[in-house]
């Protein structure tokens, strides 16, 4: 059960998002802007730094959804997902998805982690300033989704389908719908 | 030096709230709802959240700016500040401060360290489902808002007298500055 009163039926985030309307539509707005706004990375690479994330902060919920989000976007390359979560280095993303991965995985854990040697390594893989700024607050963002959806205990389901059809309609729709 | 291009002589999130406009709206309307907007926890109060939780991720620049804000808001209590960050039961603070503040701590180390108890304790102290909302959301959004800062590596001035002039401003005219 959840720490505050929530509708009930409402997995994860969406619970706190429609009873606070007024926290809800900031954001909403900054996961659309993150995430669907204007980048040289696509979609589906930046649904899979939240993936990564997630799983990296043991968020159920947004690990599930951001993750069939990455597979929807991906398409054929959709199981690439599960393979960064098992192992980045030896996963089949680029050389700049790996580095930005890397940046992702040094900002979890505490933005000071970040070295000049990580973001030279971006950077001769061809990574751009915006993509660093993109990347560093697409994971310092989901250190805050994620605690939001667990620090609230709100509600987690299990079964896969539910992940597969939100991560379907996240792919199809994006963040700011009413 | 910060690891990408921004403009000089802003210090901390001030610098890439001025490069990324897009993002930024939305970082700054989140942190003017959540310390300024509408509640029954005092925007001192919720400041002084914000510094405790900046202050557990060693995050300088947000840590002192946010110090700076509540030891203005609070007026003659704003030594208060100092004291719940060299500890909390000891503090001269509520006691449904301690309790929210202990909540606080525990979302910044990861949302699922959140209890039954933390929350039991809160409501035998008055808290709310409101204030206990605010309380995690302010405590995930600096997780996000240190991150931000630090995985940057964004300019962090050490003079006392800058972040005073600051938490002054923050104070007086919040966050939608133009």
């Amino acid at each position: 059960m959840a720490h505050i009163a929530l509708p009930e039926d409402l997995p994860g985030i969406t619970g706190p998002l429609a009873a606070y309307p007024r926290t809800a539509q900031h954001l909403s707005g900054l996961a659309q802007e993150l995430l669907r706004g204007e980048s040289t990375l696509t979609p589906g690479e930046r649904e899979l730094i939240a993936a990564y994330v997630s799983a990296e902060n043991d968020c159920f919920f947004c690990e599930s959804s951001h993750s069939a989000a990455a597979r929807h976007l991906l398409g054929e390359n959709g199981d690439v997902v599960e393979q960064v979560k098992l192992g980045l280095e030896e996963a089949p993303v680029s050389d700049k998805m790996k580095a930005l991965l890397t940046i992702a995985g040094k900002v979890q854990r505490g933005g000071r982690n970040v070295t000049d040697e990580d973001v030279a390594r971006a950077r001769a893989e061809g990574a751009t300033d915006d993509e660093i700024h993109t990347t560093v607050l697409i994971a310092a963002a989901f250190c805050m989704y994620n605690r939001y959806v667990d620090g609230l205990a709100t509600w987690t389901p299990q079964d896969p389908a539910l992940y597969d059809q939100q991560g379907r309609q996240l792919a199809a729709e994006g963040y700011l719908r009413s």
